[in-house]
């Protein structure tokens, strides 16, 4: 295990984070907010201070001949070091008293799950707000650089599905063929982010509320800086541009790539984009149909709200527009049913990706063909490809765990003594980095009245499921540490 | 396709309808039930007359060479029409007035799920709730001789897991063979039906009363002949009798035979055996220290129930004995997880069985080892013996396919107005061949009050749960019906 070079990146990712408060401190400057100034200072000093020591200390360690195993436990720790370095202006300021909440928040930030323990959000200082929301736009970026570029390489759950396909000049080595991928990934990002900025500001936004909002999005992350979400501020326009920057932030990044260096076929011929617009065009047709007339009268509310929220649940960003728990139950049985779809692989979102369903369910599909004809061969073919059937192998793998996942932490948190509908949907909503789930965490609900120790299970389950499940879970194994 | 052959089976079916039709005008007659007596005199002329006439017709056609279509079509065939013909009594003695209602009740039977559309049970004859437990236990019987000497051949999502091994002498022909094998399973069934109807007896019950339950318990169907079901007889003893006979009908009846014929180490070493009694002592252990002290003063009084409800859960029983849905949440997500479960392989239980779990958990832990040592080789071992990995495959293939139906069910479901917990829960309960769910389907509901439409679904549902979906869903693809 390179030890050295595994400390020296995450001491380099708290120097990031640290530069990320400076920014913070600004904005606390700008806002006359002496308190979180103050704390930002002091998790800067102390970012600073232990980041710097171990990057100078290990300064000479050069990232060579990196491991499998030391990509495991690098990506896991990393997160988990940047939600501790995260946590600290919360805790700091007082913004949120205690450190369960302020780490359970973080992790939630940079999960892009968006489950607040938050009651009153806009009693918090902005420049604390701000942080928060940045929290998704790091983490957003850092789970498409994760996804596109490092996950395939490991080998996760069938992630090699994506191909990396390195926008620029192929490289047999690693890490400048990562580096050069995250490059194009986060130009688009950043594109994205000033795209949704300034369409949200032509829409009445100040520039507070369109950058913070465009975290939330284009990472797929939910937090808002409003108590009622993005329903404050009532707009048919606002909603509608959310709406397709969701969609947008769900589709596998490097399909956005192909699209600007024009390479359309590849992308039109692409089976997940094309399940994941199908599903959402079918989805958003029924809502639409069911809250016509009943909830809203007007065709057009009943499409934008519907489609708002097929869009916020598929993508696993958590936004709300509306009380779905007092729609018909038609309607909130898809919204549950999208919550265990998710995002594109190689996107922002979360859950258990829709790839992997088209996958499976192709695969359910030619176990009928094989009854018929039981020494046939039938391949699963994706966007034209054959998919080998140790990546179908593995993809299944995931699927049970995922499920099984979800059961072990709906237990847990059924003990705290909450009803079936809200344990379920709780697990639901953490491990698919959704947000809101139903029941007493629905859309107009916190997560503040759980106690401590689901807030640390749930804290777990958002990067546990962040991260493919596997990427954690194999840590736990005496495999990984036999030499 | 031997459509002959399938013809003349189904009219024998009839014919054997037609006997218990028989029996049941029996019981009519002691009790004096003149209307009921009729509608069987009536259904047994009609099925006798219908199946006669085939079975006459096509006296020559001889069993040989089946193809694995011929089975397909066979069974599912042969399901369905028993469900018509044994719907005819409920029908025409007008016990049931709607026929959806009839058809609805009588799969129910025959699929061992025990859903019920009745809202006053004990209202009806006497004869006529006979014939419903019947339904149960010519069911029960079925499903066993399928899962044991059919599926395996004909290779339904990895039931090859199960070796039918012949009890008698290995023949290669299929025929004899399955004969000889459900003849064993036959005796056993008996002799469990024979013992629990004593052993209820001596708890107080009458012969008709222990014979009707006794159908519903080594079936696990859970028709009761009581409003209140089992919890009528408010008698420890009674619940512990069907606690364990519902615990062993949920067992591999080829175990049942191995442990009579003295193989018991082969019967100690089967891994989904083990598995399936350590859910239920985990499950039962749990759930009654959550009871002690707030449900129930006593801690036998906790054990007693705790385990009659993880016993009626696991198993797909569906008996009650106490609501559950008043029980603390952890009890119930505890019940509601058990509904994913099932019983074992190979036994008259529903669900995806525990010998797939196993399977597939196996295999989640084998993909975290490929991920740390992508070309070692990790082999799942069930009972001591390697599971080849086309079986994993169809493993795999079975669980998605089984969750993918979950939730189409659960959307129909919704679209007739009911909350999510109960669309989910009916879908869980039918598929699963359980009965009782959650929420307007609970313990102390019944499934009168859902639409026509829905009803028809929840009937092909617990059709294709039963029989394994594939068995189902196979014959509605081209290829099934391509030469």
């Amino acid at each position: 295990m390179h030890y050295k070079l595994i400390i020296k990146t995450i001491a380099i990712l708290q120097l990031v984070i640290a530069f990320f408060h400076l920014v913070c401190a600004g904005v606390a400057m700008y806002y006359g907010e002496t308190e979180a100034l103050i704390s930002f200072a002091v998790s800067i000093s102390l970012l600073v201070g232990i980041g710097g020591f171990f990057m100078l200390f290990y300064k000479n360690t050069i990232p060579d001949n990196i491991s499998t195993k030391d990509g495991f436990l690098l990506v896991a720790l990393s997160w988990l070091a940047a939600s501790i370095g995260g946590s600290l202006p919360f805790y700091i300021s007082g913004a949120i008293p205690s450190y369960t909440d302020a780490f359970f928040e973080t992790i939630s930030g940079f999960s892009t799950t968006g489950a607040s323990i938050l009651t009153n959000i806009e009693g918090l200082p902005l420049s604390i707000l701000f942080w928060r929301s940045l929290t998704h736009w790091l983490g957003g970026m850092g789970i498409v650089v994760l996804a596109v570029a490092i996950l395939p390489l490991l080998g996760i759950g069938g992630m090699q599905l994506i191909k990396a396909e390195a926008p620029g000049p192929t490289v047999d080595k690693i890490t400048p063929r990562i580096a050069e991928t995250a490059k194009y990934l986060w130009y688009i990002y950043v594109g994205f982010t000033a795209a949704e900025t300034v369409l949200l500001m032509l829409g009445g936004m100040n520039l507070f509320d369109a950058l913070t909002h465009t975290f939330g999005t284009v990472a797929t992350g939910g937090f808002s800086t409003k108590n009622i979400s993005v329903s404050h501020f009532d707009s048919a326009y606002i909603d509608w541009v959310i709406t397709i920057f969701m969609i947008l932030a769900g589709v596998n990044f490097t399909l956005h790539f192909r699209l600007l260096t024009g390479r359309f076929k590849s992308v039109t011929k692409d089976s997940e984009l094309k399940a994941y617009l199908a599903i959402i065009a079918l989805t958003t047709i029924i809502i639409t149909f069911s809250l016509n007339g009943t909830v809203y009268t007007s065709l057009a509310d009943s499409l934008r709200f519907a489609a708002f929220q097929v869009a916020t649940f598929i993508t696993t960003t958590g936004f709300a527009t509306a009380n779905y728990e007092q729609w018909p139950y038609l309607a909130q049985i898809i919204l549950f049913m999208l919550m265990f779809v998710g995002g594109c692989s190689g996107s922002t979102g979360g859950g258990i990706k829709v790839i992997r369903l088209v996958t499976l369910l192709k695969q359910g599909i030619n176990e009928m063909k094989y009854l018929v004809h039981p020494r046939g061969v039938f391949l699963i073919r994706l966007s034209g490809q054959t998919v080998k059937k140790d990546i179908v192998y593995a993809v299944s793998g995931f699927f049970f765990l995922y499920i099984f996942l979800l059961l072990v932490v709906t237990m847990i948190v059924a003990t705290s003594g909450v009803d079936v509908l809200t344990s379920f949907t709780t697990s639901l909503a953490t491990v698919g980095n959704i947000g809101p789930g139903f029941g007493m965490v629905g859309p107009a609900d916190n997560y503040a009245f759980y106690p401590d120790y689901v807030k640390w299970t749930l804290s777990a389950a958002m990067i546990i499921g962040r991260l493919e499940i596997y990427t954690i879970l194999v840590l736990f194994t005496p495999t990984f540490w036999r030499r």
